[in-house]
């Protein structure tokens, strides 16, 4: 059996029960540490799970060209031990662990899977309702001659319809130089998370570039640091003041949402406690936000099918 | 102090090791059972968090009109005790407890909040990226003369831009009668909870009444049962095909995906293996889905853009 747990956002306590109990059985644990991290060390883990720890490179959990079969090492483990293979957030939220899913359910490896919270529902925590957020979108490292800016669409899909967009931020973990690489060293490079503010001023960049408008340094954003952690913490105000928020901000994990018109006045209020600029906060508010509707799409509800929406939309 | 611990979304269990320790430590722990449900009962909760649970309604969580300080019965607690409120999935999935959190900082009283699994991310056990879905939108149960439609508009915002739609169903829980509720008579109706098979054909009723043509009875969908339990199941199909998948599903809670067109094949072949029927899955799969984009916006990503892009998505 190939168990998945979820490990939640923040630190060793963060597994549920379920997920726990299933370390304790595993014959062997895995834990998937390239596509996000948290924020405490392998050591902590291993000695409050009880447990020693594999951590599993790309290889280990991806596709290997060496074997035909579709299978890898952890497959192979899982097709006739208990095996676990920890995953920060949900085993859901990356895409190479559906991948992993779906191949062991090819070659009839029963699956479960432990879920948890993930950042796509942890930023609820920056007072922003989760019903009002369009598609999520990733910010990778620019480089000199590399500034991928598809970004920039998705955004706009997501305002157009006054919708927020939560920025998942690119993190760097085991990367080689590209000599190190052709020399074979497995000499790595030192971690690295991309910042809120870097994030701010790479849209700002892309945004004059363009000139299309889809936002602005007066856009309304939200920065957020270790979301679900004893020490998350929240930055709120516009695109040009998060430039200069890492500070406050502190160590990685950062993650950003650039909001959208359609907000209510709850989400004004509440990530109001986060301004670094309460005037600005409001002044911009009332110009540009708290909007019902698209003008696509005019709002056709009454009261009373807002409530019952509320109500419903409360059921998470 | 008051914490807000969420359960996450199916049994005692699901519980974080930080939540279950804040459990047994507060003075006083209510389980708030209006907005969403657990699939097991409070009895269970209560022998296995070894605590007696207060069950809070309404009025206990929310404004009470008869206390002008905007506090309530958990509030005044929270001020001078360490006091737990249990949420169903993750604290910040419903609007009531964002302004609970809101209300208790104006008071001046500390919040600190666990996370935990939402159907928002848990969807994603469907085979659905996260990353794909549009905003989320509720569906409640229609009455002879109150269907409610808002939900179709932001349909049709998710579909033209090629997003997957998370419909989040009704449930009446501690519902009166009006007869009953005049007399002062605290009797209540049995609990009910929308199905897959309801949320489709009332779908299909109001895409017939506009005619506009944002999704139709060969749309694909994906229906969900208890997300994230044991027992958790999903029939994927045409909405036709779902008006009759409640046997198939089962019991509560249920809850629905209507896809987008811009689905990746890994969504395909993932889904497909809930389908009811492959060859029509497939065949509608290859019509109408896997379009990478929208009209709207073309696609100027490379393909090193891409790769990188599903990288940082997979950083959850």
């Amino acid at each position: 059996m190939l168990y998945l747990v979820g490990l939640g956002l923040s630190d060793e306590t963060d597994i549920t029960v379920k997920g726990l109990e299933i370390v304790k059985k595993a014959s062997r644990v895995y834990l998937e540490a390239y596509t996000s991290i948290l924020l405490v060390d392998q050591s902590i883990l291993e000695s409050y799970y009880g447990r020693s720890i594999i951590v599993a490179d790309r290889e280990t959990v991806e596709f290997d060209s060496n074997d035909p079969s579709e299978s890898n090492e952890l497959l192979r483990y899982a097709a006739t031990e208990d095996v676990a293979l920890l995953v920060v957030g949900d085993p859901f939220g990356a895409t190479t662990h559906a991948d992993l899913v779906l191949r062991a359910r090819h070659l009839g490896i029963p699956v479960s899977t432990v879920p948890n919270a993930s950042i796509m529902s942890g930023i609820g925590a920056c007072g922003l309702q989760l019903y009002n957020f369009g598609q999520t979108v990733s910010m990778v490292f620019f480089t000199d001659n590399w500034r991928p800016a598809s970004f920039y669409d998705r955004v706009r899909e997501n305002r157009q319809i006054g919708l927020h967009t939560l920025l998942l931020l690119d993190i760097k973990v085991k990367e080689q130089t590209i000599e190190n690489m052709m020399r074979g060293n497995k000499v790595f490079e030192p971690p690295r998370y991309m910042t809120v503010g870097q994030c701010a001023r790479q849209m700002l960049e892309i945004e004059e570039e363009k000139g299309e408008g889809v936002y602005g340094p007066d856009s309304l954003a939200i920065g957020a640091a270790r979301v679900g952690g004893r020490n998350e913490k929240f930055v709120a105000g516009t695109l040009k003041e998060l430039c200069d928020s890492d500070d406050a901000l502190g160590p990685p994990l950062h993650s950003m949402v650039l909001l959208g018109r359609r907000a209510h006045e709850l989400e004004r209020d509440f990530a109001r406690g986060f301004a670094v600029d309460k005037e600005t906060w409001d002044t911009l508010w009332a110009r540009d936000y708290g909007k019902q509707d698209a003008p696509a799409a005019p709002q056709t509800d009454d009261n009373a099918e807002e409530k019952e929406d509320a109500k419903v939309q409360a059921s998470l």
